[in-house]
């Protein structure tokens, strides 16, 4: 095992999928579309502001993505729908595997890495019963993953070196800027998708959290 | 009118349709899914090279995306399939618009910025007829578009102060990240989307290129 191991947040420990369903639950038979949209959008955002160099908050971004979605799809997005889809984001489920693999998880430190700025995270890690050693958010940089100096603040943190430093995300791109950067990477494919080129691959690609144990 | 004009190329001067076309040659029913993937994979693989500091030039992100779609949708993309997808890139029309905007405009230069890489646009303006002062490539920075100094090279090329140059593009990000930059923006939003929530706006919302005549 890693010294310590470094885990995304959302859609890798956390259950986007409530999300989704109340997208569908609001506008129905639309859900689906407007939630992809939504996710890609928000992406987009954070890449674009990072080249940009024009950051602003993961909620932010998230908020325009949602907003630009539904004007896209013609959905008319009051403050009520608004409020109750952000509201899900801040209290989303765990994924079936993770409580047990955490208990099963000793002897190295256990730290999430997200893109979400505190005001999203921090409740949501708070109600989720797990422990961490930290919990470290892209907003102390003001750039979003992966931008190397945010896999970086992990090393800093942890006061571990990169190498000795395991790193799961089921975002294949998140999983690649952590292996470009210098990481152990665990690549969690929920979805069964292709590994995305771009010249290098995950150390290990597993299909759900408890594969990473030893 | 500004001093100088500087224009995106692909989907702003030239015309991708025909790509689409070649996509639905091949896989019958599957191209429109097959070409709209590609196209957002090949945008992401840039944000995200440029991000990683793993820049490569666009022919080789646009292969990386055209094989990562085939792969996503099973669609076997051999040698001869994927050569001919790329010979299109080559020789993509002008908007119908383009030749008649281009005879009226005077007295200011003109140049193309754009993320393909020489191999790419190289002959692709060779063969369009029309004369730029500059034909400018990311490519000489190894980094992709939003990047501001890809917008300030253009600066640096034309001899131009930023706030004297009209940019022209059709695609949201590229036009907001040259407005975030310091050009005068126009948007040509020829799919009437929604504009991107970052924030700012595009100065002008145009249809078609010849809108941009004074």
């Amino acid at each position: 095992m890693p010294r310590a191991l470094v885990f995304d947040a959302y859609g890798t420990l956390f259950d986007v999928h409530s999300v989704q369903t109340r997208c569908e639950a609001l506008w129905p038979g639309k859900g689906a579309q407007l939630s992809r949209l939504w996710r890609a959008k928000q992406l987009e955002y954070t890449w674009q502001r990072s080249l940009m160099r024009r950051y602003a908050p993961f909620s932010q971004v998230t908020v325009d993505a949602l907003l630009f979605s539904g004007e896209f799809l013609a959905l008319k997005i009051e403050k009520k729908e608004k409020q109750a889809l952000l509201d899900e984001y801040r209290r989303l489920a765990l994924y079936p595997d993770v409580s047990e693999t955490f208990k099963r998880l000793s002897g190295c430190k256990l730290a999430i890495l997200t893109n979400g700025s505190p005001d999203m995270i921090e409740p949501l890690v708070a109600q989720s019963g797990l422990r961490f050693d930290a919990v470290l958010s892209v907003d102390a940089l003001q750039v979003f993953k992966p931008a190397p100096e945010v896999y970086q603040l992990a090393v800093d943190t942890l006061q571990t070196p990169r190498e000795e430093i395991g790193f799961v995300s089921s975002n294949c791109w998140d999983a690649l800027g952590a292996k470009s950067f210098g990481f152990a990477v665990y690549w969690i494919n929920r979805a069964q998708a292709p590994v995305d080129r771009m010249g290098f691959q995950p150390d290990r690609i597993v299909k759900s959290l408890d594969e990473i144990l030893p």
